[in-house]
């Protein structure tokens, strides 16, 4: 049932485990998934009740390598500044698991995986998944891991949906939600964005209707202007100002040419072409389109989204970074709102920072300040104290 | 010197001159123009005094067609709720000139022009232009059209780059200037959304280097989505929320797929689909590039803003939107802020909006009334009383 994929590593190390052997899992669009992998990373040591598991879930271009070093970029894992050995959240103390999603590329189904009737890639025969299909997924991951509630779920972005849907579609088997710089559903600004990195995408020639496999192409030009386009996004207008302003690429003077004469051009093309080595451009496709259906209020209550709450136990801790313009702090101040509508345990706090969306992703000592209060009350209330 | 473009329209309709006959311009990289046109369209009528012209400066996707229908789209002008006869620019008072910008696409010349030494559109052997160039292009005009000095030069966005740059560059020939929702320079946000427009282009197999006029093709999926990009930067979040928020195009419910299932998809798709009829992709390059060098205070102040307006007698109306994330209200402050330390006569307005960007296209009763005092009031002073 379960596998390696890497290389050189142990089975601790990375993992992937065939979900939807016995019961095919049926999705939101009424597709039913069978025998699909799900690649998953976990540090740490569950304790014998069972009782220290925390969720951590990624966002759009993230992947199960949350902390360490991702074995195949070189590089530390996303939250690695994060997540570690004595580091805010221990994995001497806690249980971490950070699967990949449905519909990445990091192991898990997706468009990239062959599927197994055809022998070839899933390409655009892959069902249309949503956030609560993720999450889904995750929850199976859960019970083959033996974990029945887990002590927190916590993500930013795209991961702070999945938080929420887990929260309200599981609410106990989540003690803790920490949901990061996201919202309750993608607002036409959102989508707006996405749709444009998707069309950026289809419009490559080398897209071939996204059966680039066959082709012996590459939508590399496509997806590196999707992956632009995203990064003006996760940034600040003053944070881009600061970093980059008007300062000239490697010249005293401007070349009067199509060149990258500026910082700010140099540097996105870079975030664009790195990011076609590791990223699958039909995930891409599939993983925008999730957050784009993602409506918690619709889904769980009648257009409602204190109802999605209502009679909740989960205790939230709602997080936005003030410069995050992609996902404002009112947008978590709605759902602080909703929770407290239905008399539910919710702290929220603003961080104070001009780094943007990305700011979860940072050196951000204020946010780690709150992280770190809200992870550690909980954990007494929990009954989690000191070491498992 | 001067002929008609278009099919059934008057001389006085729809006019090009051809400039650079005598003496070649020379651009600021150094490029000697010769024989060149420009296609411009004037409303009203230049009184004896020749006191009465207002100067309309297009915005990147604007052109000469600000008043009454554009005759190529059938359309209104671009600007025909604000210009026309009895309107607040009344034509029936002031001269009003509206000249396409070199670079532009509408006549005159820029990378869809032929080139006479070669017979072939100059494509990318078009020379990179700057929003210096397009001013002395059009200071070149006024002198074609007998116009020393402007009553007023008035223009939004690129347009009032352009503004900024004639009350710099020639402070005698201008006596009142109206920038609105500008700025002094581009920022590092605003370079970042151009630079990913401009990639999109390139990207786009049938832009074949520039030269796509003779490969019988065209770069029609680039250039719309470079439309699409910039055409969300024109839109406040809050107005694209109240305009399409989550609604569905056509459908009561999402399709798991890749088509238009938001309104807002719908929108843009059809905005980057009508503008590939009317716009020249190599255009489209060379415009956002001359913003993006666009900066006042290195050109003229040796880096301080105040320098570049000392000595100024220019009267200013400096307007902004309280929504424009484009170029928001800071920008404009920072205009004001150095007008004032060189103790110019500057009166400024941030009009309360939630249209973005766009709204100075827009129905905007707080702003026209703002405009119209300040025309009103610079009319007087320069003595043009009543109809002239």
């Amino acid at each position: 049932m379960e596998q390696n994929i890497g290389s050189d590593n142990s089975k601790e190390e990375i993992s992937r485990v065939t979900l939807g052997d016995v019961t095919p899992m049926r999705l939101d669009c009424g597709f039913e998934l069978k025998n699909f992998g799900v690649a998953y990373k976990t540090y740490g040591k569950l304790n014998k009740k069972k009782t220290n598991a925390i969720l951590v879930c990624h966002a759009l271009s993230g992947d199960q390598f949350v902390s360490g070093i991702n074995p195949f970029s070189g590089r530390p894992g996303w939250w690695n500044l994060v997540i570690g050995p004595n580091k805010l959240i221990d994995t001497e103390r806690f249980f971490v698991i950070c699967p990949n999603i449905i519909g990445g590329c990091m192991g898990t189904i997706g468009p990239k995986e062959i599927n197994c009737d055809t022998g070839q890639p899933w390409g655009l025969d892959f069902p249309v998944i949503t956030i609560s299909d993720m999450v889904r997924a995750q929850a199976l991951l859960l019970d083959y891991l033996g974990v029945d509630k887990l002590f927190c779920a916590i993500g930013g972005s795209m991961g702070g949906m999945q938080v929420l849907e887990w929260a309200v579609a599981y609410p106990d088997r989540v003690f803790a939600a920490i949901p990061i710089a996201t919202a309750s559903h993608h607002s036409a600004q959102n989508i707006a964005f996405h749709e444009v990195g998707r069309q950026a995408i289809m419009a490559d020639k080398d897209w071939c209707g996204g059966n680039y496999f066959n082709h012996d192409c590459y939508p590399k030009r496509g997806l590196g202007i999707a992956r632009m386009i995203a990064h003006i996004t996760y940034l600040s207008e003053p944070a881009l100002q600061s970093k980059f302003g008007r300062r000239l690429q490697d010249r005293d003077t401007i070349t009067f040419g199509f060149d990258a004469d500026f910082q700010v051009e140099s540097y996105l093309r870079y975030q664009g072409s790195t990011f076609v080595d590791r990223f699958d451009a039909n995930s891409y496709l599939y993983i925008t389109r999730a957050m784009d259906y993602f409506d918690l209020a619709e889904r769980h209550g009648n257009g409602t989204l204190a109802e999605a709450f209502r009679g909740t136990n989960t205790r939230f801790c709602v997080i936005s970074f003030s410069s995050d313009w992609l996902y404002q702090t009112s947008e978590s101040r709605a759902i602080v709102k909703a929770l407290n509508a239905v008399a539910a345990n919710v702290s929220f706090a603003e961080i104070d920072s001009d780094k943007g969306h990305d700011a979860f992703l940072l050196k951000e000592p204020e946010f780690w300040k709150v992280l770190s209060g809200f992870i550690d009350g909980a954990a007494q209330k929990y009954g989690l104290n000191g070491s498992q």
